[in-house]
């Protein structure tokens, strides 16, 4: 499985937690003032006086939080990484009802999209972009699929790249064409009708 | 073809063409260390004064080549689209090898995939990215083949976008892996042959 080898980890700075619910609150107010700023304008582009702004809070508080605009970047993307795989769960026995479901996810939150795209324009250009224990789950009952003749064989790694692209045919960095939401809804389902009937075929054992 | 309705134009700043050979030599050597700065750092954090300085030419010459830092980007857009579509020629009666060429190119040519990609964070959010008549050429082969029973029905610029992304799945923008040239060939080969059946099934009648 060449395609795990090459991996960086975002973890979330671990501060001191938040000992207070407003602190909590504040810590949440950040990263979502975070997310839309890196998702709008990169790593480079992102003024930290921005979301400061947004957040309703300060640089020091900030920087207790999350150390630096790096490790916010990083506790951005993490929390992001965790909020669509709890959105769009894997299926391995609906994978293509999965594929469909990250349309939509596409669809309706673009941010940690756009976030992958800065980080291979501005951080990582080849290998893997993260590490996490949740593609590891993908890939053991991917193998376990396969292994029961319930899949076509090959890497699962491999495999699974492919359906995740399939998946993002028209998403926020797509090369051809990103759905919008604003579009009538027969374009998504004519969209939705070819992904799963595709991801059904290449599937197949 | 909804996919064809949002579109935006690149086309050549078209100045006095340049007269003499030495011309036309400084406009190529602007325009390749142009392709170079834009892919590696997007269109607002590419700087022109880099771009002169490894094309050894100045800054008026530049300006009365390409007008402005965005007519130059649109040009390098534009030159990279041609250079894409000379060198890896649709054949509608090989997609699938067509798909598996695609995947070459983004291995040994990142650029134009890099610059959709700024495009995509830095101007153009959702839709189309660009219009060319290279794309209607391809749409109006594969409708034909879809009325001649060669290829599976439904629109094809859906069909198109689908197929490319499949081609893209370890693209420079790629969102899980991006492969490299340093990788075992076994490992191109690999993809190229999951690629390859892939096509074959999603596009069969």
């Amino acid at each position: 499985m060449a395609e795990s080898n090459r991996t960086v980890c975002y973890r979330e700075h671990m501060p001191e937690q938040p000992p207070t619910k407003k602190g909590a609150a504040t810590r949440q107010r950040i990263l979502d003032a975070a997310t839309a700023e890196f998702a709008e304008r990169g790593i480079a582009g992102a003024r930290v006086d921005r979301i400061t702004a947004a957040a309703k809070t300060n640089k020091a508080q900030l920087y207790a939080y999350f150390g630096s605009k790096e490790g916010l970047f990083d506790a951005v993307v993490a929390a992001s990484v965790t909020s669509t795989s709890e959105s769009v769960p894997f299926d391995i026995d609906g994978v293509a009802e999965w594929a469909v479901r990250v349309y939509d996810e596409h669809l309706t939150r673009p941010e940690l999209t756009r976030l992958i795209g800065w980080i291979r324009l501005e951080q990582r250009p080849t290998g893997r972009w993260f590490e996490s224990d949740d593609i590891t789950a993908k890939l053991e009952a991917m193998a376990a699929a396969q292994a029961a003749g319930r899949m076509r064989q090959g890497d699962p790694a491999t495999l699974l790249t492919l359906v995740i692209s399939m998946a993002s045919a028209w998403s926020p960095t797509s090369g051809v064409y990103t759905a919008s939401p604003d579009e009538p809804e027969i374009e998504h389902e004519r969209r939705r009708a070819l992904l799963r009937e595709s991801v059904t075929r290449v599937l197949a054992p």
